[in-house]
């Protein structure tokens, strides 16, 4: 049994997607089926989840009975507008109380603005969500997500949309030997090996949209994404081999030259 | 169908493994299960397929009606010694020619030495062998190994036993890029996401041993291996995002700052 | 004339450094020298700069009419201690306004605490400090930093003490490529190449104290860094060459592979 | 005393320059003088050093009673062109033996051909040449052309004109450790921490061209790479600092995680 439990929920997959930039909703469906993801988060300002009668809506493809959904707060620049889209998606999905948190300080970048999140976050909790949370990757804002109460915190690996993969794992690492909650990469993944780098440093999950969404063939990216994820996963259960500059060599290098 | 396609033979699995480093041929056997290898590679000159008759088997395990035995030459630093070896391996397993040819340069790197190993390679193949060529990663070696008749060509990602991942991912593409054979890393992959790296390079496949063998868990390792090179693959034949330094980003990262 | 302006003063040199971990003040003096350093920072709480009129004085071998000092507040776990030892910093040196906030988050690993940061920073300002601030590679942070006032932003190339380099140089570049303001790096230096990466990114300056002290000979190390920082700069200055696969590559390399 | 020593030649500087890709020879000199550099390199069959009388000679600008000429046999893809154009060296200056050999395997990526390479080396040394020779970073190769008697063995960084810095230190290093005569590194430098990392790993010198004739200002990157050998040679013999995940960490980092 090797389950990733955040808040009170419990689950297989530690493969979380998003469901923005695909062509239509059939490959959205398809590309989610692939991912073999059981969470999948919606960005609620930008999705009709029921909103407009009229078009189609992501529930169609994405069946509450069958997926969590995740609302998230994507295009929130401030802690009012990420509480009052949170508390939307809470009304519009009959009371589910689990949201991902995203409160962004800059248009270009989209790098999260910690300052207005501990703020969101904050109201949140005291207003009886579950709060997964997107942040930096500073191991001190993390702490202290977690000692708020934040379910799930959820540093970046590089910025949204950028598939750069994880631009600085020793911060990574870092969070992950000090937390007590799930910590879950969230943004910044480009390709399959991405997702098993970030699975081998020990993170319980990796969320992400952009790396299946604009591959070419997505539906075969996000296979690959699930595979990835269960191969990182599984490596870093078994214990990789310690790196040694060659075979005889009697100790792991020590790191004074690379 | 996405097959492997090496000299005479077809393949469905791009993982080839090693059965060197176990406890014992149990977990040989069971570590060989899980990877989904269908090549496997054995050490003439250290294991034991016949030549002892009074100890454990090695094709007990690995039965050759299951599995394709790719016998190498581990242990050689001459090309006489090599094609003796392979000589040996072919009477040893009743006319079978297809041999990993690997020509040391080094006890302490086990560096390969490629200019015994373009002469073994010469008398092998004028001597009927199907030869899968264990290399440096040198793009005009790679090449003239190919235009010698070699039916792979295998250059390393790192020192034998390394753990060390690709090197120098930008040789190994070039190599790729001018092949009309297959390109099979073969040595230094030590986790999962490396064996991932190398596949999304567009390598054909990849050969390990210790990264297996000396995890923790080898058993586990070796399913993530088979993951891990299946995601690779499924990335490469994907086509991944652009790399960008943020969403916005009208244009891919063009390298003039890292 | 390349000159190097933090609040009111000017310098030519754009290598700052600490005082701490050498052997003796000799060794101190000797170092500073060879670095070339103008501005020399001072943990006022560990170090005697008057407070202990019987003991070694570092004033004595750093004299305040050839070097400007920047006191830091290193060892202050809040803003409430942070604030007292830039008063007592202030009032030791007759007035010196000049000071260099770091207010830690963690004994271990010597993160900042960005918000006892921002609120020792906002204190200080509206009580006449300029403060240069030892911050995380957040750019929203950064940015903040500066809106508030401080007089330079000082992002950790890597945790205090690691020696790792820079860890994330796509944050420093965000950070630097919209600030008004100089972006020294702070804390995380190594070796020399890494202090001139740290210039070729296009930082203003570089700080650095156990780079220099723990190396096997902290004098000729401080020279190294000195024509380090003078290289990086120089480099950036000149406009390096664009990085591309080989000689013949019509255009720079995209990105798309490494 | 820090002298390189080259075959029966001793030097100060430790950069070796090029003398392509200029606007004139104006820019040409000043760029040369700016580098510091002793030993300019010059392709022969690409530039006048006399051959024509009419047009205008390197030598003017390039005098040899102040530089140690190194002609080079740059643009020879066989043995034997490269033998003939050394002797053709020769002869227009006046029985100077000093060269440095390169045979090229391929127009695209100008990769070294180290089996032509290896059989000029040894008709050039039997001849009375001193050969510095231009390889791939095989340390099996590098060490077979100490043998045979060159006075410095030059392996790539990266392709010629690429500016991608060192691809695979680890094998860089091995070739150092291993050597008694001067390892140079050769092409693939692009900018001056390139430099400096080079010499940081125990090269004995730098010799490059593009990345200084191709920056947007070229005689300012000479006087940055001059101070980056510098940097790199002095952090070098001043034994950097281990590198730890941070200050407080008992030992150095062990190579286990990145």
């Amino acid at each position: 049994d090797d389950a990733l439990r955040v808040g009170s929920r419990t689950f297989t997959s530690r493969l979380l997607v998003g469901t923005g930039k695909y062509k239509d909703l059939t490959e959205t469906r398809d590309a989610v089926e692939a991912s073999g993801a059981e969470i999948i988060t919606v960005a609620i300002r930008r999705t009709n989840i029921g909103q407009n009668p009229d078009e189609p809506n992501l529930l169609d493809v994405i069946p509450l009975d069958r997926y969590t959904l995740l609302p998230n707060t994507a295009g929130c620049y401030s802690a009012k507008e990420a509480v009052r889209t949170c508390r939307l998606a809470r009304e519009l999905l009959d009371g589910h109380n689990l949201v991902k948190l995203e409160v962004l300080g800059d248009e270009k970048t989209l790098f999260p603005h910690v300052l207005e999140t501990l703020s969101a976050a904050e109201t949140l909790i005291a207003d009886g969500f579950e709060v997964m949370v997107y942040t930096n990757d500073d191991p001190i804002i993390a702490r202290r997500l977690e000692e708020m109460g934040c379910v799930a915190v959820m540093p970046l690996a590089a910025p949204i949309g950028s598939g750069l993969g994880i631009r600085n794992p020793y911060n990574i690492l870092e969070i992950i030997e000090n937390a007590q909650v799930p910590i879950i990469v969230d943004a910044g993944v480009g390709t399959a090996s991405d997702a098993a780098v970030a699975m081998e440093l020990g993170c319980d999950g990796v969320l992400m949209n952009t790396a299946i969404a604009a591959a070419k063939r997505p539906v075969l990216m996000a296979s690959a994404m699930r595979k990835a994820i269960e191969a990182g996963r599984e490596a870093f259960l078994a214990g990789r081999m310690p790196r040694k500059r060659y075979a005889s060599a009697s100790s792991p290098i020590d790191g004074t030259f690379f």
